[in-house]
């Protein structure tokens, strides 16, 4: 097939509403998703992955089930609920929601999730290695929600902070930091509930392959601030690394500078004043995801006297080019980490592969890195996308490599 | 007005499918619930707190505003979505619904609150003395989600803890312990969420006015056991207060031994093991409302050796002729206090006043409690039902009361 119009192909699909019909035979093994309201029967996954829901609107005309940018139609049963299901699902979770005769809401049997910039509906799809998030009989460390004052947005914002197991008992014990941020449309809920951030580092812990650390998880999203992207983007800050932003992936100018000051200004002088630290830059860390990987670029490289550990999952890399004076980028950071779902950077993804505009090929990117004598590792997850699976696995293989000093 | 006319009425329109609709002129000063999702105008609230909502659902043929128990049409607007208010509601905060076609849906205008069994909408009319749970520029304290095992339910259970502003200061301080449940249909979240446990205590000992405690807030829906009301009751278990359970509002029977067992056996050895607190009758309390109130009074009276206040909002009272020993009662029980809403025990209501069945008239049993020589207080919250500004006020007259020893 010539490369080009399988391209174009693609490009149209992406372009066009989406709607599929499911005719095939679907195994009927489904099981209730893991992320369930409690004693509810629907959403439920079988082993071929699909999705299936069940949906009561007795005087429904339409109704659909709207799950990774495909809508299919479900019909009415015998019970007078709509049901139906899926294609097959990447493992892993999926925001996703159900359309009844013109509303989106949530389907009222899932749990809910911050993302898409609205609370709504996710699906757990096994697996194969979903034990590494597991609850396990190991000891738990706490995820706490944390009010802090914020000068720069003058009001009080919340974050949530995971302590490890030990950080109660060992009462004078201090621990590195790591700052860990969400993509676009999610916030600081993300990564304690559909990213599991506590469950893999208490297993993470127990299985002795990570040295303790703090995680703290903060909304990039700044009450009064606009975002680039979202809206028209604010003025420069002055000494703002933002200033410096790449255009992000979509063609809009990411303008991150008021997070920069709330994370600089304010949240971490809190947690080093508030939780026992190393309040140093050996021991602080920072990654994200998607946009919060991209303003962890921005900020890691204008602030290397603030972090030593970087990780960027799905949201670009490091250029040597963007490094001025190489012999200090190395004193100063003892790691950089880029993750990617392996259906994001082969052949034909829209996403990676230098097509993100954030930093070029992220390959080609560590190896440039790696030979220029950074401590860089390239992580690629097996058969996911632009999803939380993608960034579970990818915590799982950063937090191992920090603060090992 | 004959008195026996009006009480029928009553009975017969709460006994009936209840519509409404509202053509009176309605004042056009809504603004956004507190309680909405980030950049949502709808639900709004006027000055006459009324709800109205705002639903895109273009190919719908009915659609229902669905709150405190009576269900209001929308109607067709210029611009295609479905807009409509309901009839003037209480103070504070209200679970509800939409129905689109026979769909029953959380609104995607909200945020979600865990309630009536189910994660779905709620709304905040604003309350004349909300300053008293307002999130303010004082000092805040964490709520942390604790994992701890449950050896009798042989899982792992969610609690969430509040510690107060000082407690990470503090290193050596030691603190007394509340534990406060939720209400039927209910869990471990709804206290530190539409119940703002949380801000209540800060700005409480910020004004000096309690004195800083831990506020432990679990569930007591136990995986794998079944409870009264919501299936067969399990066979008593030996000692447990459950057995001699009165019977509940509904005329079910609740048992609520398994919860027991995790609070006594399972959670307060955890947190008494994993917090600073002082692990003695006198700095333990209980408190707990509706179902979580019934729970208070009869865990409490089966073990008074280890709680020492007890707190009972809109669930039932303290009989004097459930006292076996008052002199022993009184050496051991420091403060009992009974809340209720006012539209509860007001003439005709059908909860508190003795019809509960849950120990008899409140305010008498209050007054002959403090006749005995009992420390006993006797709260109404005024203009309040079966809802969580009634919870939020108890918990505000409460708190103060506590551990003053």
């Amino acid at each position: 097939m010539n490369m080009k119009i399988a391209i174009v192909g693609i490009a149209l699909l992406a372009g066009l509403p989406a709607f599929a019909q499911t005719n095939q035979p679907v195994v009927e093994d489904f099981k209730p998703s893991a992320l369930n309201q409690s004693g509810k029967q629907y959403p439920a996954v079988n082993s071929e992955r699909r999705v299936r829901t069940h949906i009561v609107a007795s005087q429904a005309t339409n109704v659909l089930l709207d799950i990774s940018a495909v809508k299919y139609p479900l019909t009415k049963g015998a019970d007078g609920a709509w049901i139906g299901e899926s294609g097959p699902q990447d493992e892993g979770f999926h925001y996703y929601q159900i359309w009844v005769d013109g509303l989106a809401a949530p389907d009222p049997g899932s749990m809910f999730f911050y993302g898409a910039s609205r609370w709504g509906s996710g699906v757990e799809v096994p697996a194969h290695d979903q034990d590494f998030y597991a609850m396990k009989s190991v000891p738990h460390g706490e995820i706490r929600q944390v009010l802090f004052y914020s000068k720069s947005a003058s009001t009080n914002l919340r974050c949530f902070v995971y302590t490890p197991p030990d950080y109660e008992k060992n009462s004078s014990t201090r621990y590195p930091v790591l700052y860990l941020q969400h993509g676009g449309g999610e916030d600081e809920t993300g990564w304690g509930s559909q990213g599991h951030a506590g469950l893999i580092m208490d297993n993470l812990i127990a299985e002795g392959k990570a040295n303790p650390f703090i995680v703290v998880m903060a909304s990039s999203y700044i009450p009064g601030a606009s975002m680039g992207g979202r809206g028209p983007a604010p003025a420069a800050q002055p000494g703002a690394a933002a200033t410096n932003a790449p255009a992000g992936g979509g063609g809009f100018n990411f303008n991150f500078s008021a997070f920069e000051h709330v994370l600089l200004d304010d949240l971490i002088p809190y947690v080093d004043g508030n939780f026992r630290t190393f309040p140093d830059q050996p021991h602080r860390a920072m990654a994200g995801l998607s946009m919060g990987g991209m303003q962890t670029h921005n900020i890691t490289l204008a602030h290397l006297d603030t972090f030593s550990h970087i990780g960027i999952f799905s949201g670009g890399s490091i250029g040597t080019n963007e490094i001025t004076d190489l012999t200090a980028f190395k004193q100063k950071v003892k790691l950089v980490f880029i993750g990617y779902g392996s259906r994001e950077i082969e052949p034909g993804a829209r996403r990676g592969g230098g097509r993100g505009g954030v930093g070029g090929d992220p390959k080609l990117n560590a190896e440039a890195l790696k030979a220029a004598g950074v401590n860089c590792h390239f992580y690629v997850s097996p058969q996911t996308a632009h999803e939380w699976l993608t960034w579970r696995r990818s915590f799982y293989e950063f937090a191992p490599l920090l603060f090992r000093d």
